[in-house]
């Protein structure tokens, strides 16, 4: 394995319910999160309704130039869940029923009235897809070359990441160290810069905040080689030293 | 004023702490609540990192085809905020800085150690820009042309917002009510497909839910027309009553 390679993935969140501002997107922070854990960098993320040529552009622009594409949304059973029928156009491939997640819908409907139309939707997948188990409601994710369709609701994408764990292929993990300091951002934003380009691979993010009635920031570190992420921590340690600021390694 | 036409949007979030997991965007819903007030339709969302030529690909793109454009973040001391400078090279128009801005930032921190080199980033501009204010925290926001370059922290776009509200035209109203009932979704997607295609100009949203050990789900039908918003609602419960559901108009 290449440690130097950075592997990247993109997500399209596919919704009317997200755009009109109904509903608040949780997956995008949940699904980054994870990636991170899988050495993965979550590059580019996009939110398209519920309409299938919004969803073949965003799904073909970016699995092309990412190494995993993850989908979450419309893939349930109602008439605005086109999320199969739009990556199966995307991929040049038929819509087809794939008798496991048929099986597991008809075990999991056999006590609640059983599998009608719109429930067999949840069946369909395009054509030489895998199933991503959902151990909380039946119809399952869809796994297709390096495209991953999720669901839409929250609990249920991460009973589906927690399926996948492992088996996603990642780079060198990316390291972080923080630094915080009761300090406006402004007053240090030169020397966040300085240590920035003075450390190749390395990349310092500033995160303010205002809390007990003064400001501050926290200052991390992100960086695949552990001397860089030391390195920086210690030239900002220093220059905050310097500059007068008290400071706390590890973050206010 | 055509009322038929509907006015579109896009939303830039930049920032690498939302692709990271660090920080859960708000900004998407707050920004898509307030379009819909304005009667402006959120049509998608780019979430990009903190390079410029990410910042450009998205913001050309999305420019041309809405109505409005808005960025989030990257407009604040730091070496990683180069919203402003990506969004000028997208324009292709110079850099400059606003006088009035920095008179807003030197009145700011008259009493805060006064205007330095990372404070003076905040008030550059893309050449012709006006002034969004920001009661909150001195440097403003910034509009030029159909685009809104906002703050990344989420209170701070809020006031943002506040400042432009009315400001930007929008098309016909899109009406909307709902219709609850404890059914699954699954067992009555026919009938919402039956009714959104019976009625031009409607969409039918299903929003399930698992509520007091049950579930159900709310219908919430959209259009500009109050007539059929209506008609929508009157076919859904009468298809309910017919199939044996209780519902409850005015949603669960």
């Amino acid at each position: 394995m290449d440690d130097s390679r950075i592997w990247t993935a993109a997500l399209v969140v596919i919704g009317d319910e997200i755009l009109s501002g109904r509903t608040q997107d949780k997956n995008i922070a949940q699904i980054a999160s994870w990636l991170g854990v899988q050495n993965i960098r979550l590059r580019e993320v996009r939110v398209v309704p519920d309409v299938v040529d919004a969803i073949v552009e965003a799904v073909n622009t970016l699995r092309a130039r990412n190494d995993y594409l993850f989908t979450t949304g419309g893939i349930g059973p109602t008439h605005d869940d086109i999320t199969v029928d739009a990556v199966a156009e995307a991929l040049g491939v038929d819509v087809v029923v794939h008798p496991e997640a048929r099986a597991i819908l008809e075990n999991y409907y056999a006590d609640k009235g059983g599998v009608n139309e719109g429930r067999l939707r949840m069946a369909r997948v395009p054509d030489g897809a895998d199933l991503i188990p959902n151990r909380y409601s039946g119809a399952p994710g869809i796994r297709i070359g390096n495209l991953h369709l999720m669901a839409g609701v929250p609990d249920i994408t991460a009973g589906m990441l927690d399926a996948l764990t492992g088996s996603l292929e990642g780079g060198a993990p990316l390291l972080s160290d923080t630094v915080g300091a009761w300090v406006p951002e402004s007053e240090i934003a030169g020397l966040l810069m300085e240590v920035e380009r003075a450390h190749e691979g390395s990349q310092i993010g500033s995160y303010p905040f205002f809390r007990e009635g003064r400001v501050g920031a926290n200052f991390v570190v992100r960086s695949t080689s552990p001397e860089t992420v030391k390195s920086c921590i210690d030239s900002l340690c220093e220059g905050l030293g310097e500059m007068g600021y008290d400071f706390t390694p590890g973050g206010i």
